[in-house]
């Protein structure tokens, strides 16, 4: 707190970045470079973009940092590209756009989904992204503004947002990419270059060149194998199903007052539930979200290896040595023939009834390359016409990936043993 | 604990893992794999190779769990190479070499070098490798015999030995690889699928094909250019620095009574000082040595960033926000010159002469990329002689590269203010 | 011809060769060294194997000298992965399903669909590539008995043959991977390595692990772009129409007795029309053959860009030159209502309606990613049946995949002006 | 001859071409969009970089026109480097720095070395191509004029100059870059992207930043080893001896008034000697040497095998089936000792004393990686001082890569026979 930033004033901070994936990355303006500074954003240098997904691909170790840069980054090739074909964008929105995708992952809490849905149930992300975009624009009197309007789809130029937020943005071409090359799943590629060379913009809507139509289609179709071989790989929902209930139980503890090892940040999150109005009342509150990150998690997990309730230590031991839960997937929710096996099974190990849920846990996942109604892939036909993507093209495949694919899982404790 | 490991008995464990450097790694046998899934193999997954070096590189979060695999790669590849060459090798003899090398780190701690020589600098970290690998060795029934052996350099055919440590040992082959690949550094590209193709094995020493010899120039280059562009990089020293000091500080203050927070088994080790005896007579004190990892040490810089002595929670808030402290080199150890004025400028932002030493510091590297004397690269010529790889090239480079470059540095905090 | 290939006799062939796209390719016997050796497979050095296509895709220059190395490494590849899942696979089977894949494209002209169909129009490269194999047998007393019987399928182990000439066949998996590697065309990356680690054998049926199913998927999407952007990328398809014209009216020239520009060997199959029997019974007939490559082509298109007939020449020029005809896709036959007014452009251009056949063109291309019915891609599921993939996947993509795409074309002149 | 460009007046030239070097590669503007269109521009397709080099590297086919489009790449993103760094450069001198890197190398000649000196001995390529320049000039009413004036280094911004023809020029970066890649010599790599973000300009020099420094000495080495890697390679100098010779016996034969199979352009050269005064006056000249490229070297090889003149015969045999002269390196001029018994070998091969020249050659190469005299490259050190690179580094390997090393070879045909 008593750190001054005095350095902050230094002129000329332009900075190139070493990146594996796209060779160098370049902060093109002293804004940029401020807020790569900010402790808001140096945060996500302790928050991986995948969550526990090493513990299937253990290359897949990258940061929201790196993927914020990764995708301020494309931004500025795909900005650049726009220009070439003539379209007028100013520095001023050139860099707003930098920023907004540089900071729209802020609000992200270690393990996203994990951990938001158990631990702030009550906010979601975007909402405390926008507080803490809010709060550095404060401190930047006000040099965020449109990066903000860009954010929230109230700037007046739409295909900003767009490129921000849609299903061709420059967040999914980046953490695809990266996922993609991080994992090692080389089949993920999605050909990001090609893709933002056939960019445009036509009635003020990000569209694709219509020669680029077989590049959407490959986007697609790699989007959809990462989500069935990265994403929704059973072994990862296993091992996130774990670790939610470990966050379940720990909650229940800490709610029936008992003494939990955890960093003082993290602590007070796990003893209180926030609201969204208690992040814009409380002043500390975003310094203490900021204060999270994924050495917390695995500090409890290991914190509570030991600890005197078998459910909770059971789950910690399991997680660490990746001693995982079996999973099964199915086409139809599982009935009893499915699950009273299982029952009985825990219960021979020594599970009680009333911690049951712990064990056994069943879910579905859903999942279509392309949604279609929403928000959809436009291509400027060489006629000049917008299309949808699924429109544009002759091919059969397209329509194949609108289909919504939905699956149910299984997942339950084999190797558990509850007798102390 | 009470984790009954029932599925070590199934059979047919045979894995392939992704690897971006590689493409997949496979795990050869059941003892290997048996080996990957114990505690202490899993640990390393919480333990990055390069500790702090993503301040610098943000890709660079490669843990010494996938480096571990891939010098167990590709010392299978190597092993292949000579036996297509005519060496005789047994399938045991091959798998203990690849337990080795995948075993050869167990013992580093986090952010090896600055925690070992605070936190334990009593006890080297190869003597809790091999000890954590006679403890495997006892769980195991003796299945590490030969690989203990081929590790310590006792194994009869001295070769064995030189693929897990040398000057051109599988370990260093993979690491430089690895460093280079996740750092973004492709100058530093050793070109190890050349290096293995060109070994062998001649009066029971490793050697290199003569037709080889610009590929060993190029690796001894590339292991210097790896050096001095990451290793040993300025920001990354400054960082280093840092973190020791921390540590330091937080010792010292634990000498003194204060309460520090910490993970249990964080603060066994941050409350005492143990030798390598305590490790052989304690028989818990592996498996807490086994509880340390990365998040143990920034959850305690995260907890103690607000904790009352200012020197602790000065440096913690600095480096948790990237504000690191000033680093210069220079070719003779700096005199009073350079230090007088930057004495006086902490003095004037409150730094009292007794705490001087946690924001001054002074150090020094030294790198040459080729020790010729102590273990020589060994060119088998076309006539069949071994000859030095710096006698074998009749190019001036190599001569150049067993050259001892020495560079002294000072470290300061140019934007302390200690003023609370 | 006088020269004794005394070489031949040395021992100890082994050799490695660079190769961009897999690192290093090893040859793994005396005799496949000495088939890579032979003048067959050293011209195989002088024809590119994508004909044309560097017209559009610059780098696509590669051969099929290193293509059909490359399917020669796969092989080694695949086949060793099958020995480890427990496959019995002989050292000369081994050998032999390397020289068959090493062999299977000798028989190859240059442009090969363009120079096959109008230069040697009665004979199917593939049986000249089964008189190649054959005297090469001769030469080596037999020692490619079993190689000849896998390559033409009479081999008692089919799947050998599945894995030289099916839909996922090593061939096809090296053509693809090298295709969209030098092309550029990342896009096209097929996943060879996993693909590969997931083979295995079933019922002697070369088969794919369930898990490995959307890897396959991958596989055909990953062709079917090639196709689209590749094979049959519109510019391409121009410029092969062109040289088809030039070698028609180059023979129609030759035919009435004039006196064309061409190597000697190119001059034999320009002046003549031979049959297979004119191959067995012709004893230097092969040798002929083996004189040709794309040398042969290029030289005699610009031997004959100043021959006096004008049709030959403008389309010599034009083609050297890369003034190609203007080429557009139809989804129905193109009628009158398109043909008649480039007919009319033509003729105003000055071509006279006699060789209005040489600068309007008609032509149809189909293309269906996966071709169930023929041969399918058979999946071993876990349960150890074995499905056809379009039935094992419940993902609707693969069905997708097999609907058959058929387009027409036009390709005309634009630029053609036949006033001499 | 009688085509129109008509397409030449066509508007918006702007393209994208694919490179697996660069992913993609922009033509700028519509004069370059005509440069590379131009039948000067279009002949570098047929010309390969590396000449014979396909014989070691097969992957090394890489032409002449994919290396100038990739040197022009690295220039528009050299100078964009330049312009961010404050250097103004107008889009005039950016258009012509991009035209005179693309067009550096028309005057090359196919297999440059081999038959610039045989065929056309009295006119360095560079005459040529300044000529070929100029004839593009006229043709496009002196739009051409800055890029000459850059090219021959009389424009008054000196770097300009520097950066098409210097030891960091744009020419050597992407030949170093493309020729490693395509042979697949990945140690080669030069890490241009890095080299170019380091690059300013100060002085009117170009210059390397400071921080640059080790960027400069692995370009320096990486430089080295392509050398003896590739350029040098014993096999390469073998085959191109062999084509020199046959190129001298072909010149022989026709000067004694031999009938040499040959395309139309090539047999102007093969009997004729032309002077640099002979390309200006003679009109046609520049056309005819724009219609010699690989092809009619490779046709005249075929074409000669056959050749009744046993030495020609035989060597162009002996190239075409890869049956290659063996060579030996020395360190010394070979004496006596050396050749006397070689002599005898040939002799009793059936070679007469009057041709031993044609199959017992001697030669020398030499290299240095970093000639420092001529033309240094230049270092911006923090303190603004201009050094040369050598005094730069406090790293003694630079110091040792400015040695020259020399070696001799001989090279003859081991399995000749020329008993007819």
């Amino acid at each position: 707190m008593f750190i001054t930033f005095a350095k902050k004033l230094i002129l000329n901070k332009r900075k190139i970045i070493n990146d594996p994936v796209y060779g160098f990355i370049s902060i093109g303006s002293d804004l940029l470079y401020d807020l790569v500074d900010h402790p808001y954003f140096q945060r996500l240098r302790r928050i991986r973009q995948l969550g526990l997904a090493d513990i299937v691909y253990p290359g897949a170790l990258h940061t929201r940092f790196h993927h914020a840069l990764g995708a301020m980054h494309l931004m500025s090739q795909a900005l650049r590209v726009l220009q070439e074909k003539g379209n007028l964008i100013w520095e001023l929105e050139m860099e707003a756009a930098q920023a907004a995708i540089l900071l729209h992952d802020l609000g992200h809490g270690p393990f996203s989904h994990v951990l938001e849905s158990v631990v702030i149930p009550d906010v979601p992300h975007e909402a405390i992204t926008l507080a803490m975009m809010k709060d550095l624009n404060r401190q930047m009197n006000g040099r965020l503004d449109i990066a903000i309007q860009m954010f929230e789809g109230t700037y007046p130029r739409r295909f900003f947002h767009q490129m921000i937020s849609s299903q061709l943005d420059m967040d999914r071409m980046d953490y695809l990419n990266r996922d993609s090359f991080y994992s090692g799943v080389v089949e993920g590629a999605i050909g990001a270059d090609r893709l933002i060379k056939m960019l445009d913009v036509s009635q003020d809507q990000l569209v694709v060149e219509e020669k680029g139509l077989l590049s959407i289609e490959n986007f697609l179709h790699a989007r959809r194998l990462m989500y069935w071989q990265v994403y929704l790989h059973k072994t990862l929902l296993s091992a996130q199903a774990m670790l939610t209930q470990i966050m379940h139980r720990a909650r229940e503890l800490a709610a029936n007052g008992d003494q939990l090892f955890a960093t003082p940040d993290f602590a007070r999150f796990l003893y209180n539930r926030f609201t969204l109005a208690d992040f814009y009342q409380q002043p500390d509150l975003l310094e203490a979200f900021n204060g999270l990150d994924d050495n917390d998690v695995w500090a409890s997990v290991k914190g509570w290896k030991n600890h005197p309730d078998l459910v909770l230590s059971t789950l910690c031991e399991m997680l660490l040595n990746r001693n995982l839960f079996k999973i099964s997937f199915f086409n139809e929710p599982p009935g009893e023939e499915v699950l009273a096996p299982l029952r009985a099974h825990l219960t021979a190990a020594g599970v009680p009834a009333e911690h049951m849920d712990y064990f056994l846990i069943t879910g579905e996942t859903t999942n279509s390359a392309y949604a279609k109604e929403q928000d959809p892939i436009r291509v400027k036909m060489k006629s000049g016409a917008l299309l949808d993507t699924a429109d544009a093209s002759d091919l059969p495949t397209i329509e194949a990936l609108t289909k919504i694919v939905r699956k149910y899982y299984v997942c339950w404790g084999k190797n558990v043993s509850l007798r102390g």
